[in-house]
């Protein structure tokens, strides 16, 4: 059985537990308190060397590591890829914008402002950088979704996954998303798709 | 014929010139001065909303960003995508690794350094916490290539393309390699590949 070393309150991880869920495989959870280090720890580094959560056990002593990278492999050969060589490509598109341009800020001032990390002079200059340019992220995904109801072709992907996990908790960090109705539809649509699970389930993973 | 819309300088736009330079796909370069922010004209936005370079144009008007997806989608069913789905996904992980971890700290100072970008507070603040994250990526890769030649398994693939972009040109940064000594050598067998070219390079995509 997979076991996936992860955080309740984080966005990446969410993405693996919901997927997983989807995919109705089952799964081991391992809760790591981020605020503590516990990923930092030298047992930890064995493990992922870069010390972040999630990190996907597929084998005793064998693991994946990036969240959007284990989104690929789970979803390979499932409909939460598509089989079209450019719509697949599309989907690593949008993949790769999220953690370019969506998670370092969306996500960032999620963490700094939910989990009380200390404001240093840095994070205080970066606190309107990081809104302006989530805002910006959030614009582009707006203009996308209008008159579309997924973000490739026309079906859920881990393209709709990825983008899901931190826009669908973006008030949390201050973000308002009355100004983005197709995002706030497209919201609606994700949540309602078969074997959705909440953020906060901790009981993900479990066989039902 | 593909059209390669470029920046000469950027390390992004490099890896696109690289690995279709050694796929031997010829292609077409209209370079984009990012300085006078040509990518953020509303020509330009209409081909990319996100305003950034690369962008492939595969077709006329259909258009693939993101630098490390048009590698994707350029490397499929070549030798420099492994054909393993464990390997296949250790790519996708170094991959995002190096668009989250590596260009944001070690690309961004190189940016504002040799682009002469004006040093706001926030950059000036920014600048020390870039510098040790892009030295901790370094930290990453080091460990990692300390015997193993290659990133995923025994054979050069995007992955090396990928992080190879802004690790070679990482001293103009201010990012010292000496002690890297595993990342030295690996950076020596990359540029050893066949039908390697050079960042610098702007005769790439003519057929020769």
């Amino acid at each position: 059985m997979y076991r996936l070393h992860d955080n309740i309150t984080s966005g990446n991880a969410y993405k693996v537990r919901l997927l997983l869920s989807q995919l109705c495989i089952p799964f081991e959870r391992i809760e790591y308190d981020i605020d503590r280090n516990e990923t930092r720890e030298p047992e930890f580094l064995q493990k992922n060397p870069n010390g972040r959560i999630p990190l996907l056990e597929l084998a005793p002593g064998r693991f994946l590591a990036e969240s959007n990278a284990i989104l690929c492999y789970l979803a390979e050969d499932t409909h939460f890829l598509p089989a079209d060589r450019l719509q697949r490509a599309q989907a690593m598109q949008w993949l790769f914008f999220e953690q370019y341009n969506h998670e370092p800020n969306i996500a960032t001032v999620r963490y700094w402002i939910t989990h009380k990390i200390e404001m240093t002079d840095f994070r205080r200059q970066a606190m309107p950088v990081k809104r302006a340019d989530g805002i910006a992220a959030l614009g582009v995904m707006e203009q996308h979704l209008a008159g579309r109801e997924w973000f490739v072709g026309t079906a859920y992907s881990i393209a709709d996954i990825a983008l899901y996990a931190y826009t669908h908790v973006a008030d949390q960090g201050g973000f308002d998303l009355v100004p983005f109705p197709s995002i706030r539809r497209w919201l609606n649509r994700v949540a309602a798709e078969p074997n959705h699970v909440a953020i906060s389930d901790t009981t993900v993973g479990a066989i039902r």
